[in-house]
């Protein structure tokens, strides 16, 4: 099998690392930073660094894209173009409509689908890449209607031979379901924090900050280019998971104002039958998997 | 050193104990369940188990009002009107106006000194009382221009015994600070995991939730009877800042549909040095704590 690994960070690199020691795989990478490539050459993470798109897909049979999402429309494009009859590629991508919908025009768009693992770790860069990233790990996959099914089946057990749990979701419920248990909860972090810090951070008095708040503001903030990007290219779903957001605090505020505490003890066990609820949907071992 | 502690739950019992084991205390309880009671004599939190409150603070120089938070204004009366100059009685209810003004008419009210130790676990009951629940944790104490100053001395020596960090804080101070750190959070919790709920589980697709959804809804509808009363207890404040993250959202709502994704990565990095500006000015260790 040969594959080809178009951006070698940490989700780059683990695949790559994964595809050798698991999928016996040549892999061939590409890196717009040189050096990037080259150490993922010495970690073990390439066979062979490539010094352009067309020479990295040359000869490939899977090309996953892993640049950020800002690059992946472009870099998607590239290697749909560079690539030949039979190559199917995809990508990483935490947000999937904007990409499937700038790639739908082209002639090459049969052989794309997208994809997005979730999988990763707080720590980035090709150093920290693992074999084991994947184990376990749902991997969306966006097939259109126009996908070659025989390419979906390759790019499938490409990835369960990773460690994955591959699994098909349209474009749009992709996105919409990340808007609700990955960007909306960022969302709320963010707004936590800058809430705290304007009330409670005067330079006199040090706050007392428990285990509850740090664990709502634990992702505030992440990495702001990555996450510039991902509420960019999921816009219009967030801020619909933001406008619902707005109009259940609305009614809470309400329920406060009234100040009932048994009105307000019932709001609270319908919260905890919600989440109740979540938890007992939610795959087993899926706690184990950070989204991006 | 006699204490006297009114309820005998997590938090009484482990008065208790600490007091016991480190202060060389001899304690007397009282609960409304002479079950409970009898239960924590078995346990070695208490010495004598009293049938009354007057029986309970009868000789203590030091009570302590265990109760719930909606059992306490009466408990506090009660013990003040039971017990004789120069006693100091206190609480450890998670908020402090409310109750504060509810004593506030007493001619006893000067020898009342509200409490909150922000120490708790993830479980209750007496049977899980622990000496060193409170060791190294931040206790408020909300004395008011009308307290004595020599009981104000002689509850900040218990609890500093106890191996608690007490502080002294106005109460409405108090409530507006743990509306922003420890109210708010349980809001949004309720909110995510209510609004997750309603899009994600559908009885089909098993939903896939990540850490940092499982983070931000972890206390979600935890315990609805206390935490009723506790939002009761606190509404005014509470309100206050469901408000004003309600218009945090609605800029950032605004911001999302706008699109921008330089703008976005300003928004998140603000987001980021609001967060690190929280963690750099909160308490060393305070991470070790549960705000309940």
């Amino acid at each position: 099998m040969k594959l080809a690994v178009l951006g070698v960070g940490l989700i780059g690199g683990s695949i790559g690392l994964a595809a050798r020691e698991r999928g016996g795989a040549e892999v061939r990478g590409f890196d717009p930073d040189p050096g990037t490539a080259e150490r993922a050459r010495e970690l073990g993470v390439l066979d062979l660094v490539a010094d352009s798109v067309p020479e990295a897909v040359a000869g490939a049979e899977v090309v996953i894209c892993a640049g950020p999402v800002r690059a992946l429309p472009g870099l998607v494009r590239e290697a749909l173009e560079a690539s030949e009859a039979g190559v199917v590629v995809s990508d990483v991508g935490s947000t999937k409509l904007e990409l499937a919908e700038s790639v739908a025009s082209m002639e090459q768009a049969t052989r794309f689908i997208g994809g997005h693992p979730l999988a990763g770790a707080e720590t980035a860069g090709v150093e920290n890449s693992r074999a084991d990233l994947f184990d376990g790990a749902r991997w969306f996959l966006t097939p259109t209607d126009r996908s070659e099914g025989l390419l979906f089946d390759r790019l499938h057990s490409f990835l369960a031979a990773l460690g994955a749990r591959p699994q098909a979701i349209g474009p749009a419920e992709h996105d919409r379901a990340m808007a609700t248990i990955s960007h909306l909860p960022h969302v709320l972090a963010n707004v936590l924090a800058s809430r705290a810090a304007e009330t409670l951070v005067d330079g006199e008095r040090r706050s007392e900050v428990g285990r509850s708040f740090r664990d709502t503001i634990r992702v505030a903030g992440a990495n702001p280019a990555i996450w510039g990007d991902i509420f960019a290219a999921n816009s219009d779903a967030v801020a619909a998971e933001v406008d619902a957001v707005i109009s259940r605090l609305e009614r809470a505020r309400d329920l406060l104002r009234a100040g009932d505490s048994a009105a307000l003890a019932d709001w609270q066990q319908r919260a905890h039958d919600d989440r109740v609820k979540l938890l007992e949907s939610a795959v087993p071992g899926g706690e184990l998997f950070e989204l991006r």
